[in-house]
């Protein structure tokens, strides 16, 4: 046996940090984060952990925990990485309205694509957040709302935004839902086949963030 | 060892249905249901078994098996009972726009009390919840909405209420919120003490409500 088959087949798991130079050294961070949110949104978050995502790098565990002191510091990482391509993605240009459309839009689109870094977050807080509600807060002040008002208003818009989304990715698991289309269901509450009705979720998400945009035109130039 | 205290120690839990007069054959459906909720209420849906329900109602097991053939069915009982309850509280007079922000203030309420039950209506879909329904959109139409799209606004109104409800629930849990209050949480991104910013969610939630409805406001008598 070799002594690089040797070293992959070793039982000792929990070494600390090793020096640069052993197998695996060569992964950056930005490698190791990007195959856990890989792993992640194909599998959920309850498929990251430090020796699976070593398996999947063909590396040992070892060689990750060189970079991370812990799955809690990977997964922090996982979470920054994540939601710093969020504020790329809010930042836009056009009419406030537009924008304002655009920046809710983008942040769905972004858990969507992540649905178990939303999960995650909870634990680890996003230190991007911040940035991403700033530019949101700006835009509503630039739309006219008052800055007395637009924090309020960023969280109403925010809060309804990230509820939806949990919403979205219940109804695989939601016995009165059956998918018809990628973004289409029937909704059938028990046996009533009267109450049999069809929806789609992006027209759902477009009506529901136009609803809230018109009641913020109305607040326009008017502090509450 | 008495007749009765060597059943309520008997080892054998799936006996069947048993004939009345048994232990707990004094026992109403309605009873071991009030039951149910209370405990779910209380520990949350995972809590809720037969076994210790049975424990809880000081019977054996095989009583409630007598009135519920599996778990399945006493869920089931348990979501239909909170959700009739829902059905009157969403019954009210005045105008149409009150009555459609007191409609859905009572949902939110209503969810609040029941916590593990909307976790348990994704499996036993509420059969009262088309009555509430119906009843919100005949509100819709009566505040002005075209009937062509009170069902698009109707599911607009109730994704957002029940997403803010699995929000606020998930509050506690959520490593950058703490509680200071009864509705009062303090959110705090990462460790920049700048993002730092206290909410009420008895407001969040009117303030929300209130941009839907002038969102709806809106689109009266304007169909789409």
């Amino acid at each position: 046996m070799s002594p690089a088959s040797q070293a992959a087949t070793s039982p000792s798991r929990r070494v600390g940090r090793r020096p640069p130079g052993g197998r695996g050294a060569g992964l950056t961070p930005a490698q190791i984060v990007e195959r856990a949110i890989a792993l992640m949104d194909a599998e959920g978050a309850s498929a990251l952990t430090i020796r699976r995502l070593a398996g999947e790098l063909g590396v040992e565990s070892a060689a990750l925990y060189w970079h991370f002191a812990s799955k809690g510091e990977l997964c922090r990482a996982v979470v920054d990485t994540v939601g710093a391509r969020l504020r790329i993605a809010t930042t836009t240009s056009g009419a406030a309205r537009d924008r304002l459309e655009h920046h809710f839009v983008a942040i769905r689109e972004h858990w969507r694509e992540h649905p178990s870094v939303l999960e995650l977050s909870r634990q680890y807080p996003p230190s991007a957040a911040g940035g991403v509600s700033h530019a949101g807060l700006a835009l509503l002040e630039e739309f006219g709302i008052a800055s007395t008002d637009a924090l309020g208003c960023y969280r109403s818009l925010s809060w309804t935004v990230t509820g939806f989304v949990i919403l979205e990715q219940n109804l695989a698991s939601s016995v009165h839902h059956q998918r018809i289309g990628p973004t289409r269901w029937v909704l059938t509450i028990g046996d009533d086949t009267n109450t049999r009705s069809e929806f789609d979720t992006d027209d759902l998400f477009r009506n529901t963030l136009a609803l809230l945009l018109d009641g913020l035109e109305a607040r326009r130039g008017a502090p509450r």
